[in-house]
């Protein structure tokens, strides 16, 4: 009997290799895996969609590197996509040089324009005034500064992990404005299977509210609340096909497997002409959920038995 | 092979024969049905606990018999019971006399004091200064018009049916101060099964609130929102076991086979210390439910299959 | 300069002397206070409405003596009329008799057909099998017993206070089914300044809900909700004009002096068809009402300051 | 009698000139204003604190110039600012080059990272594989191409206005993959009088939740829901001190001067641990806002005399 030896998978993420978005992949992607970088967020998700990928991992909120609305609105412009799982990553830049230049030394720096709004107060306050060179990405600027016979400026800001992997030098690892600031990423595949539950987990989705009904909004909410669901996000977006209309990006606490997650799906389902369900998985901060008194699963099925008594004609 | 004879019904109910409530039990029993008059509701009630009875025929709102939170009270104060049908009675009085006596005849007219205070204004405007001989019951005087040799009065004030039961005559079939009243009454038995949805059902329940949480209420109420449940009634009771603790009888649209009613049950069961399922069964007032948008049978039945084709992994 | 004597007050009540609201309209009434019987709760409330009367004392909640629904009603049909107090009375009755008469001499029973319903139990298990001889109210039997050469009856049930009041002796001070029973009354008077605010306080409303519209109870009840207030009583109450409406006779925890009441008051105004204020006054249970977080004067004036500074361009 | 000449008023905004922000800009500001270009939004916002600008221009939704999370927060990190105006600004680009430039010469663009997200699907269709060269904004890469030797591109993406202020010609005025995208500017300056009442209006606040409180948001929302107000856009913002916190960015149907805007900010003032407020403007869609039933400053009025004529012993 002959092992077969397993595919390696394929991972499209916001490229290139070197950024934040890159080391979110690397805490998910196992060490075999076909690394696909692209050019924006909806090519990264179109290469899932068209199977040339199975997984993408693009920023979905407190981006550095943008692609946070597109995001939201390119998951669910298209076939079905869900999210399999969230990473964190801290944002503090590096002061990337080629070996041997100082500080001093340094006139220009080239980073993404994301990046350099998050630096500018530092990099004014300890280098003066410096001119800013716009790259495609936070790697960009590094490796243009490795590779290039005249880049046109002296440093880089890239993430800590790129300094080596372009063969340059950090003349510091914090460079951050705001420090502390953390970025979210998610991995997207196809629909299948969830990943497993945790209780520590998120759901997301895409609401839609009924067309010209007040309290609308209040409506959708008391499917959460009737079910104790505590939200961790909710982000109106306009929805194009009519001014004033919107649709409801949602986090909430809990996992598809949940029962109290289904009653929520199934209410929201009643009632909002659309809802599409983006995933369930661990959340990223490990935090337990403490489900609300009432809200457990063996409370729904409490629930449930004493409904099937009456209905069996048992008080 | 012989047919089985079906033993007659028995039928409890607030007595004597000759009241209202006797009318109400009329409307919904069998020719054929054994009567068991009771001196009060909750002897009505605890004739079916024991088996004595099969029904109990008792008024549950606006009775000119007395017995309303008797009936609230005593329906849940002992072994389960459940309402199977209510009635709808208008309430008008005869002016019963014996055969010769006139209007300017009347001194003293005898009935039960709540069918008194319905009737005094008409009574004073057309009999003048006449005397109230306080009875048992709506029947009661009329009862001892016919029978005693001295009752004492002239005249009982007593259900348009009870006149010839007593042998009497009317000297007016419309006696009330609101004309158009009307009491409901219901007929109540062990728990079983319902009787079959018609599509205009009332459903009763007795719910208690979860102790020392403010918003409380709003919160039981937004479990009937949730799923666009109407409630014909409301009504707070005090719990004997503490000041200011309440639970609430309450008349929900719809009945137990619908769906929106068993989720409504669900979550009532989830979050409320106590839910008592009074019955499901047809309203009086034959007014046909329409669900709200969601909230229709089919509605729940495709928000579950999204639900299982979410947990299938297909999107 | 002379004196000038004060009129003694003029109190209306459900009569006769000798009942229940008797003891209640002790409770409230100065010693010199007219007492003027009536027989039935709308006369009752009509001769302050008429201004032969400052005061009336009616039962408004769990009345061993019947008028509590006709008290709701009365209040509201006819001009305007405000609650200024609210009295407890303890429900347990004196088993009065001639002097002389023994326990085994008693056959029949004189009294309301309210209180024979609340003492069957005590009666049947510790005198047999008596007769119930219905009287127009708790004092009657025992006035009858008093008087009357042959009352046809050996004992009367009737308040403690009247056993004295008529000449008769008691068997038994304590007699109940359910011990521990408390009725509720109410003073009415005609609009006016209210009762001082003592921080333990209630305000009675009747709120009529808009025609037509779902989730209107939710709506009326949010307006309770968004400013922490607590309610001790609902009760449903059909409108005659339609099937179907309802209104709504409310107890809130508060004072009209209180600003959160004041402005729910004014939320009610603007989505309710009809407010009727029915008074604010002192609780009977000198519970004092904790006002949840945000809620108290000081809150509310914080909050208008904070638009005042908005408006005036301040930030 | 001498004229008083008034100052010209100075205008920072998101620069550099010839962006879509300068479009917005030039929307509002008057002809003789000086214009201040900053290198991003806190900057530009900054300028107004220090009172080195009247006002700032900045993009606040859906920007194809990033910015918008920046703008949310930057608004309320430092001292009080308020929105005067909001102003849209379609977003279509040109593709801008040198005169006597063709299509098939184009080897590279330059434009912001965002612009090129938004136009590539054009791009790729219309002139195939060409390469992206970042620019710090829509504006500068149409500078570059006009003012330096050797770009290193042949053309850019800017605004159409942009073009004929580069001294350039345009392929193409309608460059974009979402046609019809519109991006939301605000005009922000110091605290002070509201810009007038239009019924057209929108108001602008940031809400904090109040510390573990579940069901918090929708006690908030109620405040709105409790008034009538419907709001078009919301969003969920961390704060920084806690994880699992949230403010929320709201914009509300209505003006400081609406009786319902004022008691919805009494009421979030009372409940919410801070409230702040970011202005009422009128609203750059121009729809007038029907207030729903009960929520008009004549409701209002209406429900205060009401209470006045309780307080004052009216009924």
């Amino acid at each position: 009997m002959s092992a077969t030896k397993q595919a390696p998978l394929r991972f499209s993420f916001l490229g290139p290799a070197g950024t934040f978005t890159y080391a979110a992949l690397k805490q998910v992607a196992p060490p075999d895996s076909i690394e696909i970088p692209a050019l924006d967020v909806p090519m990264a998700l179109r290469l899932v969609r068209s199977g040339e990928a199975d997984y993408a991992v693009v920023p979905i909120e407190n981006s550095v590197e943008g692609g946070v609305n597109a995001t939201l609105d390119a998951l669910t412009d298209g076939s079905a996509l869900q999210i399999k799982a969230e990473m964190l990553v801290p944002i503090a830049f590096s002061l990337a040089v080629r070996p041997g230049t100082r500080r001093e030394d340094i006139r220009a720096i080239s980073t993404h324009s994301h990046a350099w709004a998050q630096c500018r107060g530092w990099i004014a306050e300890r280098l003066g005034p410096v001119v800013h060179v716009p790259a495609t990405s936070t790697a960009a600027g590094a490796k243009t500064l490795a590779e290039s016979d005249s880049p046109g400026f002296e440093a880089a800001l890239c993430p800590p992990a790129t300094v080596k992997l372009m063969g340059l030098e950090s003349l510091s690892d914090d460079v951050a404005d705001n420090p502390g600031a953390v970025t979210r990423f998610i991995m997207v595949g196809l629909p299948g299977p969830q990943p497993e539950r945790t209780g520590a987990d998120k759901t997301t989705l895409l609401v839609q509210l009924p067309h010209d009904e007040a309290g609308a909004l209040l409506s959708m909410l008391e499917q959460f609340s009737a079910r104790g669901i505590n939200l961790s996000r909710i982000e109106s977006r306009p929805i194009g096909d009519s001014l004033g209309r919107y649709a409801f990006s949602i986090d909430a606490e809990g996992h598809l497997c949940d029962e109290r997650i289904q009653a929520v799906l199934i209410g929201l389902h009643r009632v909002c002409p659309q809802v599409v369900f983006l995933g369930s998985y661990p959340s990223a901060s490990g935090e337990r959920i403490r489900p609300r008194p009432g809200t457990s699963d063996a409370d729904f099925q409490a629930g449930r038995e004493f409904v099937e008594r009456l209905l069996a004609g048992r008080a």
